[in-house]
């Protein structure tokens, strides 16, 4: 028997135990929104800081002008070994309308579905806290094992992440030395499907805008100035029409630059998943792929850059009709950014192709809204390839390599202030209904998800 | 001495009592779309039909479901004369806000402004009690002269048109046969300037629709389906943003059918007049032509047809940023049309149009929002001539044939319900304040009105 199978086994064997351990947590009110959960907030932080120096880490609950954080540090078995921060969350979301549990949200209970699935249910139990305890007890099975970590690793969990974290960036900026490690591990996503495991390497980054258009300095009658007075919402019809060509490709320029293809093996991987997790359009009633043509359906989301319109106003939009020519009309813009693209250099040349429409007698006004740039862990970093191989070995099933669409703010967080890159490996399933009633986690992956943690915190260390 | 020279003495020595008249109309407060005033509009009415009583008319008060109308009819000289209708209002527009009347608007006033110009003041005075009296005066001054008028009369006076004319179609309809003339004179509209008489010879029509573009069945995360699913604002300004070419006309098909070019001459007198009214443009903070390139300012407000968007709505818009792709998007758009275009051929090209560029995925919901064709009184009509002829003798400036860029319902309901064409004469001006505080009409407009009608009916009895 290697090493690592006799970890294996203990997490086995720690299974029961373990599963406790999560009810103990569930039961935990810790819903971060509602103030009235101020000192249940307070006590799961304990909780986790007590489990965390039962398997020998050096940990405490520190103040946040919020709810408080909860850091661990283990020095692990050896000094050359990688550092690595792991991260989760304690606080939950809040449990309305609460006549439409099964169960007491609080009261987690294992449940068998007959259909071969168990699935532990309660609020937070895929989300987050069954995730974060699946890397705590991987810790717990390897330090049973060996007496020790092979990494060497700090946890940081947070008690806001349901209500916008605003603790969370200056505790990084004041507890950076503390925090800063090789890299950051993150158990807040999820599978493909309930066989397949994921990691999580790509992250769209976010640059918007809005744009006011004025023509005349007071609403206009069409029927006295039609055809002769500017109409700010043809102008900014025609703007927005243009943004994209006949093929669906953005037309700002520069827009592409720095935008590399994804690696075919990638783009294969995903071309051949197809729309299997669910018919993912017809779900929405749509089932047309709109955007570029010629990507698959997964690399339209997950790696190429988009620009939409997020709202669009001007002139009379109530019941009836006016005939009347507007002096304003504004849009909310959007651009779902990939890597290499810079949000400041796309925002520069939004704002220089509205200018170069817009009427010299009408003017524009552009107001900021955000932008970050995306987060891309390179697809052949020795991290990504040695947690995908530990995931397909525990899984025997190869891990894909996904994207998200959207961003995970903690990620850009550790990118920016802490200049450390994420490995985003999660066991939550799409049909875990995470902050809505009856949340569940699937007992195989709490259950596979700390033997997978252990194979990847060896595999690491390597 | 002329005939028509002693009318126009007697025109002018009436002009006192004329006034007076005007005075004893002002002062009775017909304001229809408040009911406190309902006795006040009945009161206006008697005023009038016993004034047409005074110069010989046939004339009645007609109940409605409203207002009372005011109809009077005179047989005239000759049996083969010319039979027309005169139309005007005697209701007037609400005054508020009061205190910024520098007099009483029921208690007119002649108020010498020291710049050789005088004028009448008084709610009403120029929109429509000073107008239609114009007509009623030269009545009298012509009947004094010969005892009976040149051509065959019938006046329609209404009491609900600053509140919408409902009742006026109805009456139309129940009195067609009594109201039906060889056409109608208006007397409701404007001069070019004080010194350059006007008629109206074209109005444009319209044709309104709204646009409600689907996609998904919900609205959606930019994040989570940004790139993949339709988004409908998108669709929407690609639409819109092609309903105009480069050379601003509209790109529609079938859109310019049956379209004719204004006469020469026409083109060559308002290209002449530019822009010389006022800035017209300038007021309201523009300084450049939209819509159709190498067209000038007077031909694009009233010989050349529009399509303009009045109103677009989609998505978030609200303070800040939602990135949201939205499930529907909605526009109203309507086309200001001119004679030879016909609405509903239009509504369907739109339709179609739109339906050409909806994906197949996505769904258009159309609504339908009114249809009227222009009006156009032929160039060459010898009314027009004898009228324009009639202006410019009596103002010594060759009188104006201009247009009005929107819709006067009453010409489109006489054409419409009585197969009638309107001649539109009037002596209001630009700085008139009709519907505002402090309206005014000039004494020159008032007298020299009541000189070009006697001149007018004088000539179309020829």
């Amino acid at each position: 028997m290697t090493d690592l199978s006799s970890v294996l086994d203990r997490a086995d064997q720690n299974l029961t135990a373990s599963l406790e351990r999560l009810f103990g947590l569930v039961r935990i009110r810790s819903i971060s929104t509602d103030p009235a959960f101020k000192d249940d907030c307070r006590k799961a932080a304990e909780w986790l800081m007590a489990e965390l120096e039962n398997i020998g880490f050096e940990a405490s609950v520190r103040d946040t002008s919020g709810h408080p954080m909860v850091v661990g540090h283990h020095p692990g078995a050896r000094t050359d070994a990688p550092h690595v921060l792991f991260y989760g969350h304690y606080d939950v979301q809040p449990v309305d309308p609460i006549e439409l549990w099964e169960d007491d949200p609080f009261d987690p209970k294992v449940k068998d579905l007959g259909n071969g699935r168990k699935i532990v249910t309660g609020r937070g139990v895929s989300d987050d806290k069954g995730q974060l305890l699946t890397f705590v007890e991987a810790c717990r099975a390897y330090k049973d094992v060996h007496g020790n970590l092979p990494v060497r690793v700090t946890v940081l969990f947070e008690g806001e992440e349901e209500s916008g974290s605003p603790s969370l960036k200056p505790f990084l900026e004041a507890h950076a030395d503390e925090l800063k490690a090789d890299y950051a591990l993150v158990c807040d996503t999820g599978m493909w499907d309930a066989d397949t495991p994921a990691i999580t390497a790509s992250l769209r980054g976010l640059v918007g805008e809005e744009v006011i258009i004025t023509a005349a300095n007071r609403d206009l009658h069409s029927g006295m100035y039609g055809g002769a007075a500017a109409n700010p919402i043809q102008i900014l019809s025609k703007i927005l029409g243009g943004l994209h060509d006949e093929t669906g490709r953005v037309t700002l320029e520069g827009f592409y630059d720095g935008v590399e293809e994804t690696p075919s093996n990638i783009k294969s991987s995903w071309e051949a998943l197809g729309n299997s997790r669910s018919d993912f359009l017809g779900e929405v009633g749509l089932s047309e792929l709109a955007g570029e043509k010629g990507r698959s359906l997964l690399e339209l989301l997950w790696a190429r850059p988009t620009c939409e319109i997020n709202g669009i106003s001007g002139g009379y939009e109530g019941q009836g009709f006016k005939t009347v020519i507007a002096s304003k009309a504004s849009a909310k813009v959007s651009c779902r950014l990939v890597s290499g693209q810079d949000p400041e250099k796309i925002r520069e040349s939004f704002r220089a192709y509205v200018r170069s429409k817009i009427p010299a007698d009408c003017s524009v006004e552009f107001l900021k809204h955000g932008g970050s740039p995306a987060i891309q862990l390179a697809y052949d970093s020795p991290v990504l390839t040695k947690a995908k191989t530990a995931l397909t070995e525990e899984w025997a099933k190869p891990a894909l390599v996904v994207g998200v669409g959207g961003s995970i703010p903690i990620v850009g967080d550790f990118q920016k202030m802490l200049g450390m890159e994420s490995l985003l490996v999660g066991f939550g399933l799409s049909d875990d209904r995470i902050h809505s009633p009856n949340e569940k986690y699937d007992l195989k992956s709490f259950h596979k998800g700390i033997r997978s943690w252990a194979r990847i915190i060896e595999a690491l260390a390597k």
